[in-house]
């Protein structure tokens, strides 16, 4: 398809498209002419990821690009490709090395990933963004003195595990690696207000339950 | 307790403190002399959730002034004090209402909480702003052609209603409402982080069981 007609099935202007281009953030298409290119299905799906990333994860275009390459990385097997990029999605904030709570916090955090029997989640090397960011939750429950043993992150642990098995098999209705790599990194980002609104709703219905006796 | 002691059993400096009293985040201490305030518990309570908002939930002031003004208003059922706290509190964006995918995103969040009996959940009046963003996450998926029907979204209803009941075990823990009501609110608030990053720690191990075939 020409550029024209990519914007109209993407709902994305020709201007914006030409700067994702420019940006590194969509592969160049096939070039026909000096001014005309033909674009695929995958420059569809393509924008379709970049738009969940930039405008619903609010992410800067640098930030991007980077998700975006270590998807494609073919060099890569299927999990570290996606590794990879959900490694370089935004994360809240990491623990703070200096404050006393940290070192007792990540101790929980092992504790817990231990007891789910999800330390090889973790690997070696580096600590993923992801585990950083929960020894800074744990922390800021324990700084404010909030509950934060394992009995209290356990249920959140246990529900998020049986949320991932079905997670990956929506993920696995797509076709090929590249296509199931674009589709989990859209659907993490895309799902979490998902998560966070339908969370405050059920909690409500529970409040209401408990506190509102007519 | 005096000034002093309060900042250090909160770990909060004593300028700071002084700032939340100018802001009215924090109500003032009973008046000993001109220049010195005696403290209670509550003042120690009230000082880690304004923390747990303003610096884990990264609340501007006003936001937070918003907040604590709903929890701490007792000619309203703890029901309706924390439904007015949990309303105060930011959310994702609402939907755009000239979106054309919006009245059929609506109509999905509508059967979506029929389907869980939660109806009840919404009231009369304005939608609160939970379902807002639900509703817009919902357009966000549509629009980007990415799953988003029933099934798909009843798997993270189903999950964060067994977690409601949890939480809310949790929050009567606490002795009186108006505890209770801060505490809901600082757990809200403090366990955001603690389940997304658990969300992705469950995906990488998930994704690793069925991609790294070793």
């Amino acid at each position: 398809m020409r550029l024209a007609e990519l914007s109209e099935r993407s709902g994305v202007s020709t201007a914006t498209i030409k700067y994702y281009l420019r940006e590194g953030l969509l592969p160049p298409g096939e070039r026909l002419t000096a001014t005309k290119a033909e674009y695929g299905e995958e420059h569809l799906r393509r924008l379709r990821l970049v738009r969940a990333l930039i405008q619903v994860g609010r992410m800067p275009v640098a930030t991007a690009r980077e998700v975006l390459k270590s998807a494609e990385d073919e060099s890569l097997s299927p999990h570290l490709r996606l590794g990879a990029a959900v490694w370089a999605l935004p994360h809240g904030p990491g623990p703070d090395e200096g404050a006393p709570e940290t070192a007792r916090a990540r101790e929980q955090a092992d504790a817990l990933l231990e007891r789910l029997d999800w330390t090889h989640n973790q690997g070696a090397g580096d600590p993923s963004p992801a585990y950083r960011m929960l020894v800074e939750a744990i922390a800021s429950l324990a700084r404010l003195g909030y509950p934060h043993d394992t009995d209290h992150l356990l249920p959140y642990a246990r529900l998020v595990s049986q949320l991932a098995v079905h997670e990956l098999d929506v993920v696995e209705t797509y076709d090929t690696p590249t296509e199931q790599i674009e589709a989990s990194v859209a659907l993490t980002v895309l799902y979490e207000p998902v998560l966070l609104s339908l969370r405050r709703l059920a909690q409500a219905g529970e409040s209401s339950r408990r506190f509102d006796q007519a």
